[in-house]
C-alpha cells in the first residue's frame, strides 16, 4: 500500500469525523490538567541523551508487554544499553497490535519525529539510530517538545512535601508554556502504610512544625495547602482505591492518630475513620481555596511484591479492583454538598464496569451552579486506548451530557506521550461522525463541530480558569 | 438537507430493519404493563394548560440535563413562569446530544405535535407556542394522547393504601382504554424508613385494623392484597436496592417489628430480617392470586440529602448502585422454587455490569412450566436508551431466549413518553435486521417478523393475560 | 436466497477476514486442551445409536432453551423416547435466535453430517431420521468424529479418585488421537459440600491411605498427584466461584480439618481457611511437577435447589455470580511468586464485568520468565459465543497481549461441540480483518495471519509441550 499506517484521516472513518477532526480539533491547544511530568526536566529544558531515556526507561506500560512476551527484565530496567533496550522494544511491538501501545508507537514515532515507517525487529536498529539523534539536538528539548504538540499548560503532580523550586523557575522565565501543579497528598491519607510515620516526619520538617497529634497534622497540611495555593496551585488530586467515607468522632481520629504515630499499625476500621476524616478535611479545604479536586479511584496497586521490592512502585504490577465504589462516594460528595462545601470535582474510574455507577452518580451533584461541575473524568490508565475511551464516552453521554466535558489529559510521565490528545480527539470526532451519518445526531457541522471544539479544548479552559 | 432529523427508517440502517419495523411492528399496539402515570389524570380525561406543564414539569430526566448545563433551579422546578421554563429546556435540548433525552425529545415532538423542527434556542419560544396551543385543546387529552399512540393496555403503580376510586372510575365508563394497576408495597417493606410508623398508621386506618404486631401487618397486607385482586389488579412491583434473603424466624421477625412499632430504629441485620420475611409472604401472595411480580433492582436513591429536604423523592437525585446481587436473589427465588410458589416474575436491573448475572439468573427457574416464566426487564431508567437497549437484549439473547420477551414498557410518569415503545421497537429491528444482512440470522422475514411481532406485543399479551 | 446458512464466509466480513481464515486458521489441527468429554467412549471408540444420544443427552445448553420455551421435562430429561426430544429439540430451535445455540446447532448439522438445512419444526423428522442413520454407524465413532474435526489432542478433567484406565487404554493402542487429562480437586477443596467426608473415604480407599488428619489428606493428595503424574498429566483445574486466599495457621486448618472429619460443619471463616490452605498447596506442587494449573472462576451453582435433587449437578440450573475476585486472587498468586513457585496459569472468567480485572491481574504475574505464563483463558460457558468472546479478545488485547494468547478450548460434554473452534477462529479472524480494513491494523497479511495461526494452534503447542 502506499498509505502509511499513520495517516491524516487515521481513525477517521467517514467524511463528517474528517470534517470533525480537521475544521474543529485539530487545530486546538492542549491543556494537559493532569500528568506526572517532571517539572525539573521541564523548568531545565532537559534534552535526552537517546530515545530509550525518553521513551522506554519510565514507561511500565512497554515494560508489561515485554514481560508479558518472556523479555528478560535485564532488557527492561537491567543494566542492558540503551540500545539493547529499545532494540528489545522494537522486537516486541508486532506483537502488541490491538494493544493501545501499537498505536501510540506509530503516533509518536510519526507527530515527534516524522517516521512513518513500523517499529520491528528489521527496523529496530535504523529507528533507534534516527531518534535518538535527533532527540539528543536542542530542537527536541523537553519544552520543544511540549511546543511541538501545541501544548499550552501542563499541570503537574506534587507532593505536599515538595518546595516547588521548578514551578517557581519556570514561572520566572519568559516561556510561553504554563505550568501549574496538583496536590496530592496521599501519602498522608494512607495511615496504614509501612512508611507513614516517615513520610509524617519529613513533612513536618518542610512545614517547620511538629506533627504529633492529629490536630498538628491538620496544622501543617494547612500551611502546605496554602503554600501550594500561593505558588498558583488550583487543582488537587487524590489515588485511592476507593472513597473512604464512614462515621467517626474527632476524639477517635485523635486516637487512631496517636496510636499509629506511636509505631503500632491500625486495624482496617480505624484506617477508615482516619481517612475518611482527613479526605473530609481536605476537601472542605479545596473547596474554600477555589480549587477542583480530582479522584482517581479503582487501582489495585503493588500486587507483585517480590518485584515491588525489587523496582519499587509504578513499575507495571498494578491492576484494576473491584471493590464496591458507589455507598462510599455518594456519603462523601453528600456530606460536602450538604455544608456548601463541594469543590469542582472530577472522578476518574479505573473498573469500566463501574462507568455508569460513577456517570449517573455525577449527576446527583450538578446542581446547576457550575457547568458540569462534578465531571467523569476521561479513560483512564489501562482505560486509555479507543474501547475504554469509547466506554467512558458513551456512559457520560447516555447518563450525562457530553457537551460539559473537560476532556483528554495525558496522566503520563513521557514527554512523547502527547499525540495521546490527538488519538482521543479522533476517536470523539469518529464516534460523532458516525453517528451524524447514521442519523442519529443531526446533520448540523457547526452545531457539532462546536460541541468538538468544547471538549478539545473550551470546556477545560473555562473549567479550571487556566 | 431535506430529510428530517426524525424520518420513517430513523435508526433503521437497512432493508431488512425496515422491512421489519413497518411490516411487523410500527401498528402493533402498546401494552404498556408498567408505568407511573397518574390514575385520576387519566380517568379525568385531563387537558394540559401548556406544555411545560405535560412535558417539563415531574421529568425529571430533563431536570438532571438542566442542572449539569449549570441552568438555575427556578427555570427547573422553582418559581419561573411556565414558558420561562420551556426556553431553558430549549436551550438545553441542542446540548443533550447523545443522551436519549435529544432522541426522545424530536420524536414526541414529532409523534404527537407533528413537529419536525428540531428545538433549541432559536426554536423554543415558537414551538412553546404551538404546542401550547395544542396540547391545551381537548383533541389532547390524557386519553387521546394515549389512543394517538394506539395504547391499549396502561398499568399504573399504586401503594397499598390506594382507594384506586380512578381506576374504578375509568372502569366504569366506556372508554376504550383499558387501566390496570401494580400493588407496590415498598414503604411496607422499609423499616429503616424514617417515616415506617407514619406509614403503617395510614396503612392501618385505610384497612381499619390496628397495626401492633407482625401478624396485623400481614393481615392488612392481605386485606388490601384481596382489595386490589378484586379491583383488578394482576400484578405487583417492587423497587428495592437489592433483594433481601436471610434466614430468619417468626419470633425474630415479631420482635424486631414490635420494637421498631415502638419508635426504636432496627439494626441493618434486624432490617434484613425484617425485610427477608415480609417479601416471602409478598410474593407467595402474589404466586397464590396469580399474579405476577415484578422487581426493580439496583438503585441508589436520594444521594444528594440537600436537595432530597427541598424537593423530595424521585426529582433527580437518584443512581446506580453497586451491591452485590447475586445470591440473595438466588436464595429467595429458590425458596418460593421448592415450595411451587415461585408467580411470574420480571426482573429489571438498573446495573448494566450485571446484566448477566440477571440474565442467566432467569433461567434457573424457567422450568418449562410456563413459556418465559421468569423475564429480563427490559432496559430500564438510566438505561432506556439505544446502548442500555441493546445491552439487555444481547445478554438476554445470548444467554437467554429473546423470542420469549415480553418486551418494552415506559415505567414512565409523562403522558408523552409513549414514542418510547417506537424508539424500542426500532433499536430491536434495527439489531435484527443488521443480522440477517450480515448473515447471522437467515434470511426468513416471515420468522424473524413473528419474532419481532411476538415482542412488541403478543408475548406481553399472553404473559399477563390482558 | 441460494446461499447457505452455513457457508464458506459464515461470520466473515470482509476479504481480510476470509484470507485471514482460510489461509492461516481453517487448516489448523485443533489441541483441546480443556474439556469434559468421556474419556470411556474414546478409549472404547463408542458408536452412538442416534442422534440424540449424542447431541440432546448432558447438553444442559439446550435443555435450558427448552426449558424457558415452556417445553415439559419428559422431552428434556425424561422418559419420553429419543425422536420424541429430538423432535422438541428441532421445534424450540427457531426460538432460539441470537443464542449461540442456533449457530452452534446449524454448525454442527454442517460440519459432522453435511446438512445444511435449518433446524425446525417442519424439517426435525428428517433430520433426525438421516443423522440418526449417520451416526449409528462406525464411521461417526467417538474418535472418527473428533478426527473429522481435526482434532489432534483432547485433554479431559478427572477426579483424584479417577484410575485413569481409559487414558491408559487409549495409550496403549496405535490411535493417531492423543488423550490427556487434568487434575480437578474440586470435592477434596469444598470443605463445607455435604458429600464431603464420603468423599474422602473414597479417595482414602483408592489411596490406600486412612485420612484422619490434614496431614493425612496432604499425603493422599501427593500420591494422588504422582499417579496423574505418572500417566501423562500436565494440567489441573479448579472450578470455584473465587479463589480463596486469607491467611491461616497449620494448626488453624489441622483443626478444622479434624472438626469437619468429624462430622461437624466448619464456619464460613474456617472454610475459607482451610480451602486456602489446600489449594496453595495444590499450586505449589503443579509448580514443583511443571504443571499448567487452570481456574475456572465465578459460577455460581445449583441455585434450584428443587431440580437439584432431582436431576443432579450440572444440568441446567447454575448462572453468574457476582463475588469480588481482585484481592483473594492477586494474594494468592502474589504468594506463590514470592516463594518463586508460580506454575503456568490460565483463569477463566465467567462474569464479563469483570474481565478487566482479570486481563490486568495477569500481567501482574507476567515477568518475563515465560512467554504468557499467566493467561487469560477463553470466553468460558455462558460466554463461549460471539459477545462474550469478543469481549474476552478485547480485554486481552487492550490490557495485555493477544498474541501471546493460548486460544480456545471446548469446555464440552459434547463429541459434536469441536465446531466451536472454528466459530471462535472465524470470530477472531473477523476482528482482525475488520481493523485490517478500517487501518486500525497494518495491511500486512502475512504478520496478522502469523499471529492468527499462533493464537488457533502454535500458542496452545508451545504453551503446554503437548
Amino acid at each position: 500500500m502506499s498509505t502509511n499506517f499513520i495517516h491524516d484521516n487515521f481513525l477517521l472513518e467517514n467524511k463528517y469525523a474528517e470534517e470533525l477532526y480537521h475544521n474543529f480539533s485539530k487545530n486546538q491547544p492542549i491543556i494537559d490538567y493532569h500528568n506526572h511530568l517532571s517539572p525539573a526536566l521541564i523548568a531545565d529544558n532537559h534534552v535526552f541523551s537517546n530515545i530509550t531515556e525518553a521513551w522506554i526507561n519510565g514507561d511500565h506500560y512497554k515494560w508489561r508487554a515485554m514481560r508479558t512476551l518472556g523479555v528478560n527484565e535485564k532488557f527492561i530496567t537491567g543494566d542492558a544499553s540503551a540500545q539493547e533496550k529499545f532494540l528489545q522494544w522494537g522486537k516486541t511491538v508486532p506483537y502488541t497490535v490491538r494493544n493501545p501501545l501499537f498505536h501510540w508507537t506509530h503516533l509518536e514515532l510519526a507527530r515527534y519525529f516524522d517516521i512513518y515507517e513500523l517499529l520491528n525487529e528489521d527496523s529496530a536498529s535504523k529507528i533507534y539510530n534516527e531518534v535518538s539523534a535527533k532527540i539528543s539536538t536542542p530542537e527536541y528539548s523537553t519544552q520543544n517538545l511540549l511546543a511541538k504538540m501545541n501544548v499550552e499548560m501542563v499541570c503537574t503532580t506534587e507532593d505536599p512535601t515538595d518546595n516547588l523550586e521548578h514551578h517557581q523557575k519556570l514561572a520566572s522565565g519568559n516561556g510561553k508554556l504554563k505550568m501549574s501543579t496538583a496536590f496530592r497528598p496521599d501519602k498522608a491519607i494512607l495511615i496504614g502504610n509501612e512508611g507513614f510515620n516517615d513520610y509524617l516526619n519529613t513533612l513536618a520538617e518542610v512545614a517547620g512544625v511538629e506533627i504529633a497529634t492529629y490536630a498538628d497534622l491538620i496544622t501543617v497540611l494547612t500551611k502546605r495547602l496554602s503554600y501550594f495555593h500561593e505558588n498558583g496551585c488550583r487543582l488537587s488530586d487524590h489515588g485511592l482505591d476507593q472513597i473512604y467515607s464512614v462515621s467517626f468522632t474527632e476524639s477517635e481520629v485523635s486516637n487512631i492518630f496517636k496510636k499509629r504515630r506511636k509505631g503500632a499499625q491500625v486495624t482496617d476500621e480505624e484506617a477508615l475513620k482516619f481517612q475518611s476524616a482527613i479526605l473530609i478535611f481536605l476537601a472542605e479545604s479545596y473547596h474554600e481555596m477555589g480549587w477542583v479536586q480530582q479522584f482517581h479511584l479503582g487501582a489495585l496497586r503493588n500486587n507483585n511484591a517480590r518485584m515491588h521490592r525489587i523496582l519499587g512502585p509504578d513499575t507495571g504490577w498494578d491492576s484494576i479492583g473491584d471493590l464496591p465504589q458507589a455507598q462510599q462516594l455518594s456519603d462523601f460528595l453528600n456530606r460536602l454538598d450538604s455544608s456548601d462545601k463541594l469543590a469542582k470535582t472530577i472522578i476518574y474510574n479505573l473498573n469500566p464496569a463501574d462507568n455508569e455507577v460513577f456517570a449517573t452518580m455525577i449527576g446527583n451533584f450538578n446542581d446547576g451552579s457550575v457547568k458540569g461541575k462534578v465531571q467523569l473524568g476521561s479513560g483512564w490508565w489501562f482505560l486509555d486506548q479507543k474501547d475504554g475511551m469509547t466506554k467512558q464516552i458513551n456512559a457520560l453521554s447516555n447518563m450525562g451530557l457530553l457537551s460539559c466535558f473537560v476532556g483528554m489529559l495525558t496522566d503520563s510521565r513521557s514527554f512523547l506521550s502527547f499525540p495521546r490528545h490527538e488519538y482521543f480527539r479522533r476517536v470523539l470526532c469518529n464516534l460523532l461522525g458516525d453517528e451524524m451519518k447514521r442519523g442519529e445526531l443531526p446533520d448540523d457541522m457547526e452545531w457539532i463541530g462546536k460541541i468538538v471544539s468544547d471538549i478539545s479544548y473550551n470546556n477545560a479552559k473555562e473549567y479550571f480558569n487556566f
